[in-house]
């Protein structure tokens, strides 16, 4: 396997950064999780979009190369991979010891890749069934205090909030996604996910500004507008999400993956998440990035 | 320079991490800013104390190694210094491409050294001036979403503080510490310093449980206490540290530095300030760690 790491291909063995490098001591980068489909990446320029956005957020706009599409594109060939995970690292990379950055950023770009088959609509999902969700007393960090669009490595909030679920894990119980909540108590996102419930046939998800908007939300978002599905966001209690009709989670990985249960209590898939993932299929296939 | 890197020590230029070790990924990692004065680290016990703290909170509570002090001992001689700045890392290093950390860690140690002079007593201090304190908007993370009194490679929060203040930076004002408020509004601590205000002879400082409570500032408040100042620990408002008679902030390498001035409201150093920067000289004099 080789990585691309500022600007070269190199073994995965040999792919490092400096124990000074700012991604390292600080978690002081943006990075985003993609899918290739065939060759191609989904949803490519949303995913710029918001990597950009993130690099804005950090105080250093021009640090996404101009290139990257290309490094990707490399990065797969390379491997021989038409079907994969990649995931884009950009960190401020090495600078003079103290914590406030200076303006003159030389980043650290690193494109990762991973194979992820896909069989199209009739294939398999990467997950091995639906999602076993636990609420967790972990909050969500607000937006006052880390802005909640960016997609950084500071990802301490989600380990930690997974770090619960191990601890809740018995024989019998094996949640794999946790679900965290605001500090209002309202229900925000999961660690690595979006939540959508369906509720008495409406759409609902929590609204953005606690949580960081994912573009397979984004797309979810899109394909039931175009079916003319009522949709709500807004501010949801740990209860709406039991009570719901239907949930499902979303991420770019898992794609539209249905909750069997949360904190025990069976809630599931159902006519409206079938429907929602059988139409982002269709949109994979189409190559409708 | 040489650093110590996972067991060895190799040159600077050499210190490097796998792009897969999660302390670049994540920022899932303890780390602890030590001082060494005449060739012993300032509060050794305090320090690994709380690193062992928070390297529990990330559910890995064997990753401090025993040999730590030898590590830190062993790079300080390879660079022949005997007085300097020291950090360690300790991050969760490389695991299979999950989010939720196994229990099996083979952590990434990292112990970077720096030469920082000083004269003991009659020493210069590292810092230039006094602080020129700006409040920011970034408020401090709420424990609920991250345990305060956790030190984490998780610092894009202080990061955005400081990005605030070089934003604001002109030729006439040049501020160089960041105050950040809780999401209660209440102040709460620096970027990197915890702060102390006087106020009719009491010494004040914001209360645990929404910052980082530092070595610095536990020393500081065991002096005061030993020379009988009135203390106080409690919620402050920006108009409180504003309105002091004198304020200072604190940590591992500024010691004790007055506060020149809040949003350009002058307040400054003073008796108090200057007795307990001086108790604390002595301190690190006397070999009392």
């Amino acid at each position: 396997m080789q990585y691309h790491v500022d600007g070269q291909l190199v073994p995965r063995s040999e792919a490092t950064v400096s124990v000074e490098d700012r991604g390292f001591r600080y978690g002081d980068g943006a990075f985003e999780t993609l899918r290739a489909y065939g060759g191609d990446v989904f949803r490519w320029p949303s995913h710029v979009r918001r990597l950009r956005r993130t690099c804005e957020t950090l105080g250093m706009p021009a640090a996404v190369p101009d290139d990257l599409a290309v490094r990707v594109a490399d990065t797969l060939e390379a491997n021989g991979l038409r079907d994969g995970y990649v995931r884009v690292s950009i960190s401020r990379g090495v600078m003079p010891g103290k914590l406030t950055p200076t303006t003159d950023v030389d980043p650290t770009v690193v494109v990762y890749v991973r194979e992820l088959p896909r069989g199209g609509t009739a294939g398999e999902s990467v997950w091995d069934g639906p999602a076993v969700v636990q609420s967790v007393t972990t909050r969500r960090i607000p937006d006052p205090a880390l802005p909640a669009d960016a997609k950084t490595h500071n990802y301490l909030n989600g380990i930690l909030a997974r770090l619960e679920l191990r601890r809740a894990r018995n024989d019998d119980y094996q949640p794999d996604e946790a679900l965290m909540r605001g500090v209002d108590g309202n229900v925000a996102e999961g660690a690595t996910s979006n939540l959508f419930f369906v509720d008495d046939g409406v759409l609902k998800t929590p609204a953005a500004g606690s949580l960081l908007p994912g573009i397979t939300r984004e797309t979810v978002l899109e394909l039931a507008d175009e079916e003319g599905f009522p949709i709500e966001t807004g501010r949801y209690s740990l209860e709406d999400v039991r009570g719901a009709d239907e949930a499902f989670l979303t991420n770019t990985t898992w794609e539209v993956r249905p909750i069997e249960a949360v904190d025990g209590i069976g809630v599931g898939g159902g006519p409206m998440t079938d429907l929602l993932a059988r139409l982002y299929d269709e949109r994979v296939e189409a190559r409708c990035y």
